[in-house]
Order: structure tokens, then C-alpha cells, then sequence
């Protein structure tokens, strides 16, 4: 089934404690459409500037990722985050960021994807992801990821948001801004008063939960040793979670927990080098023997 | 089989937003010997002063551990801990400790219990430790569990230990503490290379990991919404952990697994009363029925 995401397409420079990458090819949907191909029929919706390198096009597209959504502006420029991780890896520093051609971005949905039935709406304004969802003909599912800048700066039209979405995807420091709750189980269950009947909480090298009313799922990380680029381990948790849900097309117990399994490791795989550099070299039996490796390592 | 457990009986003054205790039972032995008695023939060594309660022996005793390595020492008083827990119960503060007549204390098995082949050395100093390990005939599979406060002050004689088990507990602070590793894996890593052949590291609300030379396991922690008292959280957890592996008597991927899903449970039990009120009314059953719940959740 196919699913569409809606997210950022950037330029990112990058520093870690393993190196640095200038204007690489970075944003949440790409890191999260790509994440989905390896799954499902991937459609990204993103703007970029006349300075978009077409090869990063390419790059997108001979994975299988749909760029028939992605809008190229004559006269602007693509979106750029400059960002520095420092020795712990824990969280980053922002230096830099120029939203540039995503300042005024309403996207719509191309006409032959209005009746797609699964969408993912990427870490982006809560404002896009309304103007996306309102030019689409209720799709069967739509998942939101969200951060700390728009629960600071567009707090009004995320909680709008949240009543239009059927799950939430956010880590635990954003749930808890979310909900002012200190526990990460508590504003996961406060997120559910507030619209989506599932939220996934992630906690970084500590794992994720998915909670609905009935349900609660625990997953830890998968222990990679070599984290060289943290950015877009969300986006690409989102996107392969979504790409296992829009393939399989339920929600049931045995789903959801099949697609936190390939969230992590997917993830994981992405972080292991800076960009897509990793990422775009995995092959689906490298998915398939990490996640074989990691269900011997957990507990049940 | 039976456990030897070494580790200490006190009074503890515990305050938490949920309340206070003033000189209830607790220490590290009481904990960890009351949790392997759900599993196996659990045998405390500890010591007490006159003041002790003579009730609290008889509640372990009605659970089924062997208090025979009780030694009650007249004339002297039994070790007291006064510590208060912050709102988000993530650490606790400790506001008063008296050793009393653990301070002078090298503890030897009795006679009968010199063949035991488990034994546990529950949080505590490791020269006592090594006195107890001195009076036994080798025991099959020694287990320490350390903390912070050993590590800061008798580094050298923890460190010595090490080379004399087979396996360490600890949290992920003190992991990092002790080798200067910022990672809690790589952190695990290195402790492997001072001595022992398996360590457990707990993180706390994010659960646990056993990692040996060729393995590595993840349990999240049971997500209970009513922690009220923390204090022994982690010595039941050890307790429950070896009281299970004394009872299949193997170190099987299956057996390791199982301990770390009971222990994660009956730490969980502990936690949601002071002291022992809670543990002391948890039946066989209720165990079972967490652990078959915990499953459920469990993404694998």
C-alpha cells in the first residue's frame, strides 16, 4: 500500500565526534521516505530552491522513493541546518538554520495521490501538515512527528493538529514539554486525551513504547557501537514504522510490534554513518539479519 | 539449590511524595534474600544490633529464608539509613547513615551453608565480601552487586573482587563511574575486562542489560504507574535475578533471559509500597500474572 510523507528535504552540515559533512543531503522526509521504500511504495512531499542538487533526486528515486510531490521553486533556496553533536552524542546543537523555501509552504497532495491511504506527516509546521491533510480525501491513517520548536513556537496549531491525527510520534523530553507531565508514561496517556489514539514515545539509546487506551508496547534501542550521525534517527524510525504499517495494513498487536522492531533497526542502520551515506548502501537482508540479531538480545 | 546472599539488615526512615516510614525494614541483604525466596532456598548472611526487631525476622523467616547467618550482636545497634526521594523519584538523597555494627563486620557462611554453590553479595563493603567468599569452598557462580559509594571509597579492594566473581550488578552511573566510560555498553565492556564473565547493568526506568563476552540482553523495565518507595528496587532485583539462576542452575541464554524477566517484575512489585508492605503480600501467582502481562508488551 502506499504511503506518503510529507517532510523536509535539506541541505545539512554536520558535526560529530567522527567527522563533519557539508550541505549533505539531510531532512526529515527524506531521511523518513527513504526509510519507508525499503517497505512500501514511498511518495515524498517536499519543496526545494533551484540550488537542489539533482542527484540527491536521483539518489531518492533509484530506491523506489515517489518524487512526483516534490516541488522545485525557480528563484529560492533549499532549506539548511548546521548542527554539531558533541562527544556523548546525546543531543545536538543547532548553529544554523534558514528555512529558506519552506518559509511559505502550504503543500498539497499530487492529484493521483489524494486517495492515498497511509500518510506521515515529518517532523515540519503543524500549519503544512493541515494544508497537506486538507487537499487529501481522509486517508486511513495519519501519523504525526513532531519537536521541541513547534511545541514552543506553534503550540495552537500542533494541539489542532493532534485532533486530526491518529498517532503521535515525538521523544520523551518533547512529550513531557508537551503535556508538562515529568513522567514519560503519564504524558504519553495525556497525549491520548488530546486527539491521537496511539503514541509513540521515543527515548533515544533507551528504546521507544507505543501506547494506545489498551496497549503498550516496549522496545529497547538496538546497541549499535558506531553512532556517527544521530541526525534523523527519528525520521527514519518514523518512516520504516510507517512503511511496515501501510505494507501490512493493520494495526494489529503482532503489526505494531513488527513495525517498532524495524523501526529500531532501521534507525540504527541510518545512524551508522553521516547523511545517507549508510543508509542508501543498506540491503533489505542487512535489515532482515540485524533484526534476526536483535530479537536474540531481547527479553520475553 | 540454595543462594547465600550477604548484604545488609537496617532500619530504614524513608520519606517519598507518597509518604514516610520511620525505622522500617530494609538493607540490601533483607531485599535481595526476601526476593529469591519467590524462586529458590534463599539463606541470609547479615548482622544486626540488640535494638533489632525480632518481628522482622519472622517475616522473613514465614517467606522461607534461612536466617541461620543472622548473627545479632549485643550491646550494639543495628545500621540505620535515612534518605528522601525527590517528585520525579529518580534519585534519592541521603540525609543520615549509621553503620553502626556493620562497621566492624567480616562476616563468615555457617558451617552448613560452607558448599553452597550460589551466592550473592548484595550491596555492601567489598571487604566484606571477600570475608565471606573466604569462609566458602568455592562456590559454582558468585554475583556481586556494588554502588557509588563503594566506588568512590574502596576502589581498590572493589577492584580486587572483581577478579573473584563471575558476575557484577550495577547501575549505569556507577558502570561509568568505575571505568571512566561514558557509554553504559562501553562501559559494560570494560568491567568484562577487569574480571568478571557477566555484568548487569541497570538504567533504571529504562530497564536493564546482561552482557557477556558473546552476548548481550535487553529488558526494559515494567512500566508500573505507582512507584512509591524506590529503596531496594535494585537489590530485589538482584535477588529475584539469582534466586532464579539458583534454580535452574545453568547459565543457558533461556535461564539468563528468564532472570532478567522475573527480576525486572518482582523489582517492580517492590517499588509500589514502603519497605516490605507491599513485597511481603505478593504471591507466587501475582508474579506469574505480571510476567505473562510483561510479555505481552514486549516487542520481539
Amino acid at each position: 500500500m502506499s504511503l506518503v510523507t510529507l517532510g523536509s528535504a535539506a541541505y545539512d552540515t554536520v558535526e560529530s565526534p567522527f567527522g563533519s559533512r557539508v550541505r549533505a543531503l539531510g531532512g526529515s522526509g527524506v531521511y523518513a521516505s527513504f526509510a519507508a521504500s525499503f517497505f512500501t511504495q514511498s511518495r515524498l512531499v517536499a519543496v526545494v530552491g533551484e540550488d537542489w542538487n539533482p542527484e540527491y533526486s536521483e539518489l531518492l528515486r533509484s530506491h523506489g522513493v515517489d518524487l512526483t510531490g516534490l516541488e522545485i521553486r525557480k528563484g529560492e533556496k533549499t532549506t539548511f541546518w548546521h548542527g554539531r553533536y558533541p562527544a556523548d552524542m546525546n543531543c545536538c546543537q543547532t548553529l544554523d538554520i534558514q528555512l529558506n523555501v519552506m518559509l511559505e509552504y502550504s503543500p498539497e497532495a499530487p492529484e493521483s495521490w489524494k486517495n492515498a491511504p497511509y500518510v506521515l506527516l515529518g517532523n515540519g509546521a503543524p500549519e503544512a501538515d493541515v494544508s497537506l491533510l486538507d487537499s487529501m480525501n481522509r486517508p486511513k491513517l495519519v501519523v504525526a512527528d513532531t519537536m521541541n520548536y513547534y511545541i514552543d513556537n506553534a503550540r495552537e496549531a500542533l494541539v489542532a493538529l493532534l485532533r486530526r491525527i491518529d498517532g503521535l510520534i515525538l521523544n520523551d523530553g518533547e512529550a513531557k514539554q508537551l503535556t508538562g507531565v515529568d513522567s514519560s508514561l503519564d504524558a504519553a496517556r495525556k497525549i491520548l486525551e488530546m486527539g491521537p489514539r496511539f503514541v509513540v514515545v521515543k527515548r533515544g539509546e533507551y528504546g521507544a513504547f507505543w501506547m494506545s487506551e489498551n496497549e503498550l508496547y516496549l522496545v529497547p534501542s538496538y546497541p549499535t557501537r558506531k553512532v556517527v550521525d544521530p541526525t534523523g534517527a527519528g525520521d527514519s524510525f518514523a518512516g520504516a514504522m510507517m512503511g511496515v504499517l501501510a505494507e501490512e495494513q493493520d494495526l494489529t498487536p503482532a503489526t505494531v510490534k513488527k513495525a517498532l522492531l524495524y523501526a529500531t533497526v532501521v534507525a540504527s542502520l541510518n545512524i551508522e554513518g553521516f547523511s545517507l551515506e549508510r543508509f542508501q548502501n543498506v540491503r533489505r537482508e542487512e535489515i532482515e539479519e540485524r533484526v534476526a540479531q536483535f530479537r536474540e538480545m531481547l527479553v520475553f
